[in-house]
């Protein structure tokens, strides 16, 4: 990555202009667990804390002025009031240091578009990059910068300590967010859900770096597989759509975007001091560019998990197989109102069912039409079975899995989660599991499937909109003529079809 | 409640025919639980196993006959083979028992419609009230009636013994499920989620008792606040619409209608053998009869949750408090998607927040428009004064309150959420809570609301959903001039407005 946003990727080295004593300033919270980073050798370059009235911080010492910190860093963290942060990159630019993070609000979001420019123009003169102001920066378990200045944990009055912060491990999915607490909120859901982060991206007022030039460099980074995308206005419109329509080629971008009602708008204005264009515009823009667009936060990382570990669908007919009828008909509902298609089964997969009801292999009132309902005397090896069918069948594209664990047949929920996971792994058809409650059976069961790369959902609704999101990324590739190489490139080619 | 369904709720006594000494069967299942409930004192009423070929399970008396079984039980549980439970119900009605759970699967559900019939006349010409058959019957943690035969726990092959059908505690909400499984999966989730229970009913095929007179019932009971019911087909619409319509001016009744679609009404056909008619149909007469319509589980119960503690608004419009500036646009794109308004705030409220800003008591740089963005600053005590002056307010009719505790001036959000939960039961307005995340932080504070009666969820969009709910029911009230009646009695009237 030989260039300009480098250092936000892999510093090599960072200077802490504005590191405290106080314990509850963000200029003393990031210090510290950027030297815990450096202590479990996650983060493997020097920190330089800068403050001109403090001699050590946390044992270490501290630099008077920046021109006092040894030459060799390439990145700076600035967390000082917002007047002077524009002298302070001027003095950064002069030192060769060639991006800066910059946590600081009091900027455009409050009316100071004069001092925005000011630092625009300090920033620019002198060969710096800017992220922010007034963002929380980023994070990166892969690289071990972290600028979020909340410290992991709360301290209640009762006296327990409570995880409150907690960040995402090492993983695939990057996150740009145009707001900071979105993006804290959305690291809490996703080290919840267990999905792994590559990089974290607050742009805050984006005076200089923005979402689409992050989007091109997470295009190119290794480490990413998805990329989402949390923003109230796109300014650069045409980039974005060039830039997004080149990156959706190699790997999913979901967007949430906010400000889409009048009274969303002006809130959204208010907060970023960004004009919303009409929702129309964007939607357009999105499908253009083969965005995927997502309604809610639960919904970017539902869509995060399935684009993580499964490939797109050739086309749009799901299979359903379930122990649980109703489960079934939810799906297909909710299949059907987003353009999918749950088609009966009338080929060889049909023939195949009912050989196993013949074989007394699955119970003779079984459904086998599609959905597959093995009814509450399923088994954990009619499951297999039945699954396997619809993975082999010409008649579906993917296959939803509805394994309601409380049926007595299933007796090891987890065991059977594995086993699914096995057999899905042959085959090239996107895969999804579902299994509803909050019991340690439902919990664990969907872990296991999650851990084994088939995404799990708590509710037929929810993985159904994930399969209709990884078909709506499979016809914009289509339409590319791209979807047979990203399946392959995505599969690494060892299936059976 | 002298009538019919009596024994279903209040049983004098039970008769398990079918009892089995197999720790797998459902006659064994149901019996083992029943008998604990019967030692923890929460069922009070003698248990009558009935096996022909046992003489003891679990170390107690076994009845060879129903003839055999002292007089008194008015309920029966039938967990025999279909083929045998007209003749069972014959004797039963003999026995002067006029209620019984038929669990037996094998009846129109496989096209056996003769077998359902036949049962029918039996029961009809002895008195006797029938639910099911094809059912997992009745839970409630106020009577200890339990006949749903999945036991609690799963061990697993590892040895570990984990949770798997948890049954919820005692509480307000009943649910009324058409499918077993979506029952119990319901229940699961019920219980996660902590809201409590009443009166859990499967009505299976609904060969006689259906969600009609299940309806009617629940509607006069005192232990029951909000009714939830899943269905896939109502056969009685005319009796539906008049019964629902008297009942929902008394509490609410949440439906959750499957088999939508073409596909999802050929599944919900095979599954339960019962045509649904067109969604159209079902939408008028939920509409007509002020039922709220879930989109799917998750909907369900957060509805359920927010009925059960919150009493209806009085208008459409929103006041939304936040820490999360980009939490406060989701929120208000929601609200104005769902029809909901989020005004800009123009009279005393506005003047009362100016004059927090004056004194210092929020941050200069806020937003008071509504949404009121109290920003990254933001603290415990801000969040109190402004969401008092929203209560107070005569702009708005309801209150969202999204509390991201990641902020550091939120040191401890338990505290939070105990103190906003003490300020708003002084007001009459519905108010729902928000913290997104996972980390023991943002449970813990959704937890407290909860706990206080302040319906928490983890995301803005399904808390303003919630709102929604409620602003529909309220409009229904208001349409038959029963709004401030249901207010005051729901309330108890000691509010200030």
């Amino acid at each position: 990555m030989p260039n300009e946003l480098k250092p936000f990727f892999e510093p090599s080295g960072i200077i802490l202009v504005g590191a405290s004593r106080e314990e509850d300033k963000p200029g003393h919270v990031i210090f510290k667990i950027l030297l815990e980073n450096y202590e479990k050798g996650v983060l493997r370059v020097p920190i330089y804390p800068v403050n001109p009235n403090a001699d050590s911080i946390l044992g270490h010492k501290v630099y008077k002025s920046i021109k006092d910190v040894p030459s060799g860093a390439d990145l700076a963290i600035i967390v000082v009031p917002a007047k002077i942060v524009p002298a302070v990159v001027r003095e950064l630019g002069e030192q060769g240091v060639k991006a800066a993070v910059i946590i600081s609000s009091g900027f455009s979001e409050i009316g100071r578009v004069d001092l925005e420019e000011e630092l625009v123009r300090e920033a620019r003169s002198k060969g710096v990059r800017i992220l922010g102001p007034n963002c929380v920066g980023i994070y990166s378990p892969w690289s071990g910068l972290d600028t979020i200045f909340l410290p992991y944990t709360k301290k209640l009055k009762d006296g327990r300590e409570i995880l409150s912060a907690p960040r995402p491990t090492r993983g695939h999915v990057a996150l740009i967010s145009q707001s900071g607490a979105v993006g804290t909120a959305a690291l809490d859901y996703m080290h919840g859900e267990g999905i792994g982060l590559s990089y974290f991206f607050s742009i805050g007022n984006k005076a200089d770096i923005d979402e689409v030039e992050l989007i091109r460099e997470l295009g190119e980074d290794d480490k990413t597989r998805v990329i989402l995308l949390y923003v109230e206005s796109i300014k650069r419109g045409r980039e974005f759509v060039d830039t997004a329509e080149k990156v959706s080629l190699k790997k999913p971008i979901v967007a949430m975007k906010a400000g889409r009602t009048q009274a969303g708008k002006r809130a959204a204005a208010s907060h970023t001091a960004s004009l919303a264009g009409s929702d129309e515009i964007y939607e357009a823009a999105f499908r253009r560019s083969g965005v995927i667009r997502a309604q809610d936060i639960e919904e970017l990382f539902d869509f995060a998990k399935v684009f993580a570990s499964q490939p797109p669908p050739r086309g749009p007919r799901v299979g359903i197989v379930t122990d649980g009828g109703g489960a079934g008909v939810m799906a297909t509902d909710m299949a059907e109102m987003l353009g999918l298609q749950v088609p009966e089964l009338k080929l060889e997969a049909r023939l195949k069912l009912e050989e196993l009801k013949k074989n007394g292999i699955i119970p003779e009132f079984a459904q086998i039409s599609n959905p597959v309902d093995l009814t509450g005397s399923a088994s954990s090896e009619m499951f297999v079975e039945a699954t396997r069918i619809l993975l082999e069948s010409s008649e579906v594209d993917m296959v939803a899995i509805l394994a309601l664990h409380q049926v007595p047949g299933i007796p090891d929920p987890v065991e059977l989660a594995k086993e699914l996971s096995r057999l899905t792994k042959e085959y090239s058809k996107p895969v999804v599991a579902v299994d509803t409650g909050w019991s340690e059976a439902a919990i664990l069961e969907r872990k296991e499937f999650d851990k084994n790369g088939i995404p799990a959902y708590p509710t037929p609704e929810r993985a159904v909109k994930a399969l209709w999101a990884l078909y709506k990324y499979g016809e914009f590739l289509k339409s590319k003529n791209s979807l047979e190489r990203y399946i392959e490139s995505f599969l690494g080619g060892k299936y059976k079809n």
